[in-house]
C-alpha cells in the first residue's frame, strides 16, 4: 500500500464540568492522571463557553458532569462540552452522568407530556456521545433510551457493603418506600441475606371518604431495624412520612440509603427533624456545607467511576461493577 | 401560484397482518369498514410475500398485528408490510401492536444482553412507521423507546369494569403476583375503591439455607376475594404459585385478571388444575379453541382500539382512552 | 379505496414558554387567539415539568421562547416542550425564537471550541422542530445550521421606521460599532437614504507598544447625528466605548439603535452615563423594569411575529417580511 | 382547541431545471398550467445560482430535470434547485428524473469501485427530495436504493405501441443485444404477441485462441424483422455489432427500440450507416438537431410523465402506467 | 497530553446465531479459534433471548447466521445478536449472511409490493452492523442496499473448480433455467473454457392460445454435457422443467450448480426423481439428512468465509476472493 | 477472550482527484509518498468513472480535490471518490477542499433561495467523509455546517509573510474591497503590525438620484501602499474597481493578496490592465498557463496541507496551523 504505516497508540483523557469539582478530582486522583485542562465562564446572560487547553485529537475522552441545581444549565454545559470534542477529533467519547438529569420524567404519566429522559438521551447523542456512564437509572429501561452502549453502574454495593458492616448484627429489614421501587428493595433484602421486606402503601380508605391519604405499612416492621432504601432524596417527604409509618407501627429504628442526594429544600430541615438513626447516601451529587446534618453519612463514588472508566478503556468486562449477584 | 389547487381530503385505510385475523375483523366493524385487501403467502423457507389490493396512497393508514407465536414470523411480516405502505406513499402509517413484542426484554438485566424492545422499535422505525399504539406496555418506559408519538391504552377499564359488576360487593383485596407489578396494582386498588393491597415476595429464608424460594405473601389476604393481577400470562407458573400462597395464607378465592392471554404450554393446563374461580384477559392476542377451558373469560380489546383509531385520525384527544382516572 | 373520507382542516396553535409572557400575550393578541394552557413548573433542583392543558394533535403549533437570562434554563423549557407536542401529535411544530441561543458562538474563533450555535439549532431538531423562525440573527449563516425551512425575520424596518421618523431631517451617519458588523450598517445606510457609514477600529499603535487598544474612527462623523447601529447589546461595553470615540471625534450626537437588548450589568448604568440621546430596541427580550431608563425606546416585535406565523400557516410567503429592500 | 382552524387546500406545482426545456414545456402544457418562474445563471467557475420567482410554501412540488451531457452539471442544479424548495417550505418535493444519472453504476463490477446510483439516491434524498419518479432504470433493483416511494415508470407501452402498428404485420423477433438485458427482450416478446425470441452472447471460440472476440447469435432469427431492444443507447457501439450479427445470420431487417437516447460520439454516426431500418426512441433526453438523422423516430415521454404527476397529486393509482401486463 | 497511554490491540471474535451449527464451527475451525459462548433460547411464544458468555468490548466481531426455515425466526435473533453485540460496546460488527433473507424480494415487480430485501439491509443497519459479508447475492444491485462495505463473495470458483475437474474432458454447455440469470451463465461459460451458452425461455405459443407455457430451449444443446447454474434452488420446479426441456432438446446428461440449497418441498423428491447426473451445491444452507439423496455433493464454504474474516480482519484485500476472472 | 489479537496499525494514504495533478504531487512530495493509484475516466454524457488501483482495507484515508471550473464536475467526481473509498471499507475519510464549493451562497441572500454551501456539506457527510480540511472558508461559520470535525486552514501567514518580507519597509495601509471583508483586513492589519485600515464603501449619492453607485474610501490611504486583500478573487471587477478608487484617493500603490484564484474571465486581462504592483495568490486553485501574468506571483499551500494531514493522521494539534496570532 502506498502511504505512511505507524503503530496505533490510545489516549485516557477525563474532562470535567464545573458541577462537582471535588468529585472530578477524586475520580482523576484514583485514576492518577490530571484532569483535562478547561477554560470556562458564563455570559451574563447565562451563555457558557468552553474551550480545552490541550489537544484531544485521536483520545478516548470521558466528560464526567453532575447535574445539581440548576441542572439544566449544567445539562448544557455538558453538552457544550461534547460538542467541543466531537469537532476537536476526539476518538470516543464517554458522558459520565453520575445522576442522570430527568431521570424521573421517564414516561408519559398522563397524555400531552414531554418524555424527558428519552430527550435528554438524544440530545447527548446529537451533541456527539459514543457511550454513556450512569449511576443508578431511577428505571433501568433508561438504558434503551440510548442506541449505544450504557454502562449502568450499581452504588449499591458501596452502600449495603456500608450497612452490613455497621447493621448487620442487628434485626433488619428492607423497607421501600413506595410501590413503584420495591423491585429494588428486594435486590436489598436478598444482598443483605434474604432479610424481609415492606412497603409503604399510600391509600384512601374508602370508608372514611373525607380522610386524607393515608400511609399504610405493607408487612411486618415491627421491632426491627427498618432499612429504608430508595435512588434518590428530593424534598424528603416520602422518607419522612415513611419513617413516621414505619415508627407508628413499631419499628425498631430506622436507618435510610439512597444513591442520589439531591437534598432539595426543605431536605435537610426534614431529614435532621425526623426519628432517622443514620442518612446514607453517595456524592453523585455534592452536598453544600449548610446542607449536611450529624446522621448524614456521604461515601464516594469516586472509586466505582474511576474503575469504570479504566476497564472502559482497557476494553476489559465492567459487568462486574453492576452485576453484582443478580 | 402557478399550478393547480384543489381541496384536500384524508382516508383512513385499516390494514392487518395475518396473526388475529378475528381482532382485524372485530375492529373493522367496529369502525363500519372493510379491510385493506392484501394477498399473503409464505414460501416454504419461510420467507413472506405481501402485495395490497387497492391504492393506499394519500391515506393514513393503521396496520394492526397481533404478536402471538411464532412471534418472529408476525414482527417480520408487519414490518414488510409497512413498507409496502410506505414505498406505496402512504401519507401517515400507525402500527397497532396489542401486546408489544418482545416487552419484557426492556433493560439489560445482566451485561451482554440485547434490549430486544428498544430494538423492536427501532426496527418498526425503520421500516416506516411514523407513529404506535399498543394496549399495556409491560413498562411504560417503552414509549420512551420511540422518537414520535405513541398511544398507550390501558385495558384495566375493561377487566375492572368486569371485575366490579361480577365481584363488587364482595371483599375484595388486589394482589400483586411479584414486587415488580405492585404499581399496576396500586392502580387496580384505586379503581376498585381503595381496596387494600399485597403482592408475593419471592425470598430464600436464610435460616434456612437448603430450603428452596419461598412465595410469602405481604400483605393481609385471609378471608378476602383476591383479585391477582398481571400484564400478561405466558406459562402460568408464577400465577399458579401465587394462587397456591394465597390461599394457604387463608384467601377466600381467587381471580385472576390479565390483558395479554400469552398461554405457553403448560399455561392451560396449570390454569385449569388450579383453585381459580375465573380468569378474566382480553383478545390482544388469540387464544386457539384448545387452549381456552371453562373459568375462561375473554373480553373484546376490538372497541378500544377502534375508538383510538378513529380519534387519531380524527386529531380527536384519545387521552381519555389511557389517562383514566390517573 | 376501503375506508373512510373526510374533508382535511389545519388548526394553528401558539404555545408559549415562561420566559417572556408579555411578549407571547402580545403575538397572540395581534393573531387574535388564546395561548394554548400549560401546566409548568420546576422542581427545586432545577428540572422542568410541562404538560399541554388541550389536545394538539394534527395541529399546526407554533410555539415561542425568549432566551433571557438563566438562557440555558428557557432553552431546555423550549426543547421539553417541542418534545411535548411531538408526542402529542402535533402535525408540524415551529419554533421561535427571537433572540437565537448562544448566536455568537457560531465558529471556532480557535482550536477546541464548540460551534454552539450549531449545537442549539442540532438540539432543537432533534426536540422535533420542523421550523425555525427567528429576528435577527448574529450571522445569517445560522440559518444554515438547520436542515429546513428558517424564517430569518428582519427587525430593522421596525427600527429604521422609527429613526426616520424621528431623525430623519437631520445629518445623519451610521456607524458600526466594530469592522465584524459593517455589512448591518451598510443595509442602514441604505435605507435611510444613502447616508455616510463609519465604523469604529479596535488597534493598537504599533509605535506605542505599551498603550493599551485605541479606538479609532474610519470615517468621516464630524457634526453628524450618529446612528449606532448593533445586533444586540449585551454589557454595553463597546457600545459607550464607541460613543465616546465618535464624540471624540465630533459627532453631534449619537443615536444607538439594536434590536436584542440583552442589556446584562452593567450594561443600564453604562447607558444611562454615556452621552447618548437614544436608545431604541425591540421586545425579543424582556427589560426589567429596573433596568430601564429614561432614554430608552422599547418597540414590539410582536407584530411582525404574528404576520409571520399567519403567512407561514396560511402558506403565504413571508419573503416581504424579510426581503425588504434587498 | 384553541387558535385558529382553516380548511387545507393543496397546490401542484411544476419545476424544471434547465437541460431540457422542450420537455418542461411539454409536461406543463399537458397539464394545462405553467412552470414555476425561476432564475438560474451560471458563475464563470461552473457554480449555479437558482431563484424561484414565487412562493411555493406549502406546494406539493414536482422537479423536473433531464440528465444530458454534462451530466453533473443537470445532476448538482437538480440538487441545488431541491434545496431550495425545501428551504422554501415545500411541502412535499417529488423529483423527476425520466433518465436516472449514473444507472448504469448499480453494483461494485470488481473491488473498489463506487457504486454511484446509489449515491445519486442519498445525495437527492440528502437535497431533500420525498419522492423520486423516474423511467426504465438500467436496473429495477435501484428503486430500492431510495428509502421512500419510487414511481418508476414504463416507456415500452409508447414503444411497444408504435412496433405493433408499424410493423405489427411482419414475422417479429425480439433481441437483446447481450445476455444481461434479455428480461426485458422477454417482456417485449410477451407483449408483442409472444413472439420468438434471440439474444447476442459475447464469447471466445476456445478452439480458436487467437481470435478475437466473437457475437453469436443463440436463437433464431433468420427471415425475421428484428426488434432490437434495449434501454440506452450511448455510443451505440454494442446495438451496431448485434445488427450486423443479425443480418449475417439472415434476419431480414432490423428496427431498434430504446428509451433513452444517450447518444454519445459516433452513436449519431454509426447507427446513420449501420444497416437499421428505423431507430425508435423517446425524449427523456434531448436530442441535438445535428445529431438527429433520417430513420430516427422520437416519441414523447411527456403525456406519461403528466398521468404520473396528475396521478401522485390526486393520490390516485400510477400502477396502471408501470404495471402493464405484468 | 493529561491522560494515560496505551498501545492498541485489536481482537477478532467470531459469534454465531442456531441456525447452521456445522458451518459455524467449520468457519471457526478454518480461523483456528473457539465461537464465542452464547446462551440462547426461545420463548414458548417464539422470542428469543440471547446472552454471551464473554466481553466482547473493543473487538472486531463477525456474527454469522444461516437463514434456512424458519427465516424470520433466525433473521430475528440475527438482529437481536447484533443489538447485544453494539450494547456490549463491540468496536466493529460485521454481519455474515450466506445466504442473504429475502434476496429475491429486490425490486417492486408490481405496485403496493415491499422491497423486503432493502428493508432487510436497513433492519441490519438499524440493528447496528457495521459491514455486511454474504455469498452469490441474487441480485449484485443488493450491495447497494448497504450505506456501508458488503464484501460480496463468489462460490463460482468453488462450484466451477469442481465441475472442471469432474465434467472438463467433456462437451460442456452452460445452461440458464431462465432469461433473468443468463449473466451468470455467460461468467460460469467463461470460466469453463468460452464453452456454448443456452437458455430456457418460458412463453406461449400465440397461434395455440389454449395451450399451457411452453419451455423453450434458445441455444444448441444437442449431445452436450449441460451445466445447469442457478443461484438458488428453491423448490426445484423451474430446474426439473429445464432439466426436462435439455433431455428433450438432445441434451446427453444434465448437471446442476448452485451455490444456495434451499430445498423447500418437495426439491428434494424432484431433484431425486429428475434425469440429472448429479446436483452440486454449497453449505450456505443446512440440509437435514433426509432431504439429501444419492445424486447431491455439497461442498463447504467454510474456507472462503474464513479467508475473507481473516482478510478483513488483516486490512487485507478481499479482491481475490470475489474479483476472480471478471 | 476466545478469538485473535494482534497489534493496531494505521496507515495513512492520499488519494487525489483529477482537478488539480500538480497540487497533489506537491503534497504527495511534502509527505514523502505516493499518491493512491487509480483508474478514471469520463463517459460521453459526462459520467465519471473510478476505480483504486490498491486496497485502502482500514486506512486513514486523506482526498483531495481542487474546484476550478466545470466545478459540479470536479465536485461529484470527489463524491464518488468518497463513496468508493467507504465502500472499500476505509476506516476514516478525511476530504481536503482548498477551496470549498459554494462558499458564497452560504445564507438566503432572498428568499427562494439554496443555501448551497450547507448543502455541499451534507453531500460530503453523505459520500460518507468523516473530516474536512478546507483553507479560508469564505464565511467561518461554513465550519459549522458540518456535524464533526473541521480544520479550517489559514493562508494568511503563507500571503503575509510573502508580504511583509518584500513590502515590510514600507507605509502600509490594508483595504478591505468592501464592508462585508472588513474582519479579514483587521486581521491582516494586525498580522502586518497595526498598520491602518481602509474599506471601500459601495453607495448611491442621496443627492444625485440618478447618479450610478459610488466606490468611496472609508479611511485615510494617501501615500500608502495599499495592501488591498480578499480570500478570493473572480471575475476580478470589484478588485479592479477597488484599485481605481485608491489611486483616486492618492494611493501610493497597491498590491492584492488572495488566497483562492478562481480568475474567471475576464480577470486576468482587468488585473493585467489595473495599476497594480502585484497580485499574489496561492495555489488552492490551478491556473492555467493562459491566464498568468507578470505581476501575478502565486505560492504553494501543499506544505501547509501536507503538515495538516501529517498532523492529523499523527493526532498531533494543528491549532498551530490555523489559530496563528488570533
Amino acid at each position: 500500500m502506498s502511504g505512511i504505516s505507524t503503530k496505533g497508540e490510545k489516549h485516557l483523557v477525563l474532562a470535567a464540568g464545573r458541577a462537582h469539582p471535588v468529585l472530578a478530582q477524586e475520580v482523576a486522583s484514583e485514576l492518577g492522571i490530571d484532569l483535562l485542562p478547561m477554560d470556562a465562564w458564563d455570559f451574563a446572560n447565562g451563555e457558557i463557553y468552553v474551550r480545552y487547553g490541550e489537544s484531544v485529537r485521536g483520545a478516548d475522552v470521558f466528560v464526567l458532569q453532575a447535574h445539581p441545581a440548576p441542572l439544566n444549565n449544567w445539562l448544557v454545559e455538558h453538552l457544550i462540552m461534547v460538542d467541543a470534542l466531537k469537532r476537536a477529533s476526539a476518538k470516543r467519547i464517554t458522558a459520565i452522568a453520575p445522576s442522570y438529569p430527568y431521570a424521573r420524567q421517564d414516561k408519559k404519566h398522563r397524555g400531552r407530556e414531554p418524555i424527558s429522559a428519552r430527550l435528554v438521551a438524544d440530545l447527548y447523542r446529537t451533541a456527539g456521545i459514543d457511550r454513556m456512564i450512569s449511576v443508578d437509572l431511577h428505571a433501568p429501561q433508561v438504558q434503551g433510551y440510548f442506541d449505544g452502549p450504557v454502562d449502568h453502574l450499581m452504588a449499591m454495593p458501596i452502600l449495603s457493603g456500608y450497612v452490613k458492616e455497621h447493621y448487620g448484627d442487628e434485626d433488619l429489614c428492607v423497607v421501600s418506600p413506595d410501590a413503584g421501587r420495591i423491585a429494588v428493595a428486594e435486590k436489598w433484602a436478598k444482598v443483605l441475606g434474604s432479610v424481609p421486606l415492606a412497603f409503604i402503601h399510600k391509600s384512601r380508605d374508602p370508608k372514611k371518604p373525607n380522610q386524607a391519604v393515608a400511609k399504610r405499612v405493607i408487612g411486618n416492621v415491627s421491632g426491627k431495624t427498618c432499612i429504608l432504601v430508595d435512588d434518590m432524596i428530593d424534598t424528603a417527604g416520602t422518607i419522612v412520612q415513611a419513617v413516621e409509618a414505619l415508627k407508628e407501627n413499631g419499628a425498631n429504628s430506622v436507618v435510610v440509603a439512597t444513591t442520589h442526594p439531591i437534598f432539595s429544600d426543605p431536605a435537610t430541615e426534614r431529614l435532621r427533624n425526623a426519628d432517622i438513626r443514620e442518612v446514607i447516601c453517595t456524592n453523585t451529587l455534592p452536598i453544600p456545607e449548610e446542607k449536611k446534618f450529624e446522621t448524614l453519612t456521604q461515601l464516594s463514588i469516586a472509586p466505582l467511576l474511576a474503575r469504570a472508566i479504566r476497564a472502559v478503556f482497557d476494553d476489559g468486562s465492567v459487568t462486574s461493577l453492576f452485576d453484582g449477584d443478580v
